[in-house]
């Protein structure tokens, strides 16, 4: 049998921990604060960049590749990004290890390769691209320019948590650049627009769109645009980010363009990611106790059959239906797993794919040779039917996507529950203690109020939502006016 | 116009270094030794990834990923591996930037910010992976391990040149446990055989399958195995290898298995990869003064339209055809790009996807509107001819399947006129200096005399060829005997 998880209601963040590790998605490296992902897990974040990539294509977009290292002068042209990103750099300072004189057969830094300019390990592209971009733009003929890159990107984090925050992460990055700040901000929008696509779409969870308060944008932007998802423990999520970044990197690494009137102006950019970290939230969003739930549409393995059977006349005779129907789905689009293993009973399986959160499960035994028929169990609800062999191939199908459908309306139910609109102070640290969850709040709007309130309760605004109605009220700290109310939470 | 290439026979190396640049295939970074991979060369990586990865699945493999870093002390444990790399490694020593105190507005690196132990950057994962592999493998049921590893790695090159050697580059490296020594070396020949398979029906390029002799084997491994190929200008390009690790990295890293026998035993293990350098080889192997030559499989464009038109009304009578045929084209899985820019004239357009190499062109002008015809041009060979325009969609595709194949067989008459038995010292150095290419030449199997040669001649032993015939043999260096001759040839 597989290892008990902790439950959610006992420990969550426990549960989330040993949830990663026992159905094989990531584990700790004994590299201070960087993963392995694990090939289970792996197959999920290619998935994940299988329907990023086609989103960003669909958009006009092409990938590229930009240095992993960015030299420091280079590094710091940009002084509010620099600043926000200065503490947690991995920073290269030499390029040769020679054996160490001392006669112990180890290697040492050889204190003569001393780089004469240190190189900043990439935590973020915009200064290298915004360097290259200053090659690749001299008119307006040149823009747009919508490129992504997939990389690796280093950030020093000192508390981490695999997925969630790690010193080594896996991400896309945008950067695009073009003639007018009308352009670019439409180009922010268009992104946020396909992040929260790709979160409902393909993760099931349903995202609320917003932009960030001047505190928490992305450093040398104008405006960061986020969307946020709420997991099962009330805790928010970022699950993505667009950002404007007006003209400030086309300022920073002189990059003009001579407009169709002849004049010369910065270019306006945007950037915008999505990292591994959204596997974390894919996995706080839907998993119960017994292990993953993973949608459909990012789930590895679609199917499973298990066979059941004493002996190998019957687990030959079984292989034959299991194998039919393996061709049937595969010819459908779907991956299917055929565990014929004889080293393990059924109800070990049953409890492994359950772990491991493939959506549905057929189940086949002597008794359903002889009627034809499979059991089909859904991981999500849990519900078992039996059913036609002949029918697997047509019903699957339409089950997974039922099951996807689910999934989001379920993520959904639970996110409208948890959200409440609060209107003092003492309802505000009340249901941010007792219930969780996203808080709609008025705000005066100041950093200082933002500050208070994370201090007071560790909520933080996660974001001004997009499509929140106009409404006169008063900030539930200070009492001053506010015309909209905007989204608290604890976050991740 | 596109800018005019210097020619092949003028100068190769320029030809080269021109025609990445002039295809917006890549270009030098500001970062010492590292590459931007452009848009169009990163989409030629693409397919080669799509492809490849594929080959790498069909065989049991799967994805996972692995930390970038890897610290000083794992990094010595297999020794002859660091001996390897030591000599060009990144190292990252510190984590953090300050405020320069100095008050100028700069960023430095912060003494009290240093690590205690260095971080190499990878420049391959061995150690890092079969550190991590200690904790996967415990019996032979957690055997074979069959891993890869999509990523950047970084040496320390002193002379790079785009794609062929930079200092960070990106590539797939394989990295395989198993319990027996056969099962290890069935799969590296498996995936040399893979390799070969690839260069040959994707790139279009043949390849001689061999060992490296000691002197040119991978540091840490018991054999390596490549692919070799033949450039235009007679030097050879190693295109991948596999290297057999027998017990070397388990032994380092103490990785032991209980057998079925109940008995401890060291794992067995391979490692094998291929990177972004194959890009400089599918150039070299069949571009020509006019621009890139690409193989069909491996073109990010496969039909290029061109309009030809005087007016608006003329442009959009073409346009009409052009959307049917695009619509059947892509109905038929290919990439197809209509070129309608109003800003360049056909000839322009004509030059410019010759350089980029887009193996087949239509040209629709007045007189193919009134006959129903287009115009059709292949990039290999310069052929046109008028088609009717409903021949279109079902002629191309067998017309890409007649480039590629046209490809390989002109690359393979290349290698064959360029493969030169020599049998004497002087014949050695006259068909090397005089003619290049690939010399099959007895040797008596020293390093000293592999090392006297390439210190005379600068021609390598590329590899001891597989399938080569025993023959008995006086080495042409020494006279002293030989059973079998092997691959010399200058390299990349």
């Amino acid at each position: 049998m597989a290892k008990q998880i902790t439950s959610r209601a006992e420990d969550y963040s426990q549960w989330y921990v040993e949830l990663v590790k026992l159905a094989d998605l990531a584990e700790n490296s004994d590299v201070r604060g960087c993963m392995v992902i694990k090939p289970y897990g792996y197959a999920i974040w290619e998935k994940m960049q299988q329907g990023l990539d086609q989103m960003f294509k669909d958009t006009g977009h092409v990938n590229a590749y930009f240095p992993l290292f960015v030299p420091k002068s280079m590094f710091e042209a940009e002084e509010k990004n620099a600043e926000g990103f200065a503490k947690e750099c991995a920073i290269v300072t030499h390029y040769r290890l020679k054996t160490d004189p001392a006669g112990n057969g180890k290697l040492m830094v050889d204190p003569e390769a001393r780089l004469e300019e240190e190189l900043v390990v990439r935590p973020t592209s915009e200064a290298i691209i915004w360097n290259t971009y200053k090659k690749w733009i001299q008119s307006h003929r040149d823009l747009p320019i919508l490129v992504n890159q997939w990389a690796n990107v280093v950030r020093w984090e000192m508390r981490t948590r695999l997925f969630l925050r790690t010193a080594e992460f896996l991400w896309q990055e945008g950067h695009t650049a073009h003639a007018t700040a009308a352009e670019a901000e439409k180009e922010t929008r268009t992104m946020l627009d396909v992040y929260a696509d790709f979160a409902e779409n393909f993760m099931a969870v349903p995202v609320i769109k917003g932009k960030k308060s001047e505190g928490e944008k992305f450093p040398g932007a104008i405006d960061t645009y986020c969307i946020e998802a709420l997991m099962q423990d009330g805790k928010a999520l970022q699950a993505g980010t667009s950002h404007f970044l007006g003209q400030n990197f086309a300022q920073a690494f002189d990059v003009k363009f001579t407009g169709k009137d002849g004049k010369l102006e910065y270019v306006w950019g945007t950037s915008w990611g999505a990292s591994t970290r959204l596997i974390g939230g894919l996995i706080m969003a839907h998993s119960d106790d017994d292990g993953l739930i993973l949608p459909p549409k990012l789930a590895p393995i679609h199917v499973v059959i298990v066979p059941i059977f004493k002996n190998d006349q019957e687990l030959s005779a079984i292989s034959e239906v299991a194998d039919k129907l393996m061709k049937e789905l595969k010819a459908a689009g779907l991956s299917v797993k055929f565990d014929n293993r004889d080293t393990h009973k059924p109800g070990f399986k049953f409890a492994e794919y359950e772990l491991k959160g493939v959506p549905v499960r057929l189940a086949i035994g002597p008794r359903d040779l002889e009627q034809g028929t499979v059991e089909l169990a859904r991981r999500d609800t849990r519900e078992k039917k039996s059913m036609k062999a002949t029918d697997v191939a047509t019903e699957v199908p339409s089950l997974l996507d039922d099951i996807q459908k689910n999934l989001y309306r379920k993520a959904l139910k639970f996110r409208e529950d948890m959200t409440t609109p609060v209107n003092s102070w003492d309802e505000f640290k009340k249901v941010l203690e007792e219930k969780g969850g996203f808080l709609l709040a008025h705000w005066d709007g100041t950093a200082e109020t933002e500050a208070k309130i994370k201090e007071e309760t560790k909520a933080t605004i996660r974001c001004i939502p997009l499509d929140a109605p106009v409404e006169k009220g008063k900030c539930v700290l200070t009492g001053n006016p506010s015309n909209q109310r905007v989204l608290f939470a604890k976050a991740y």
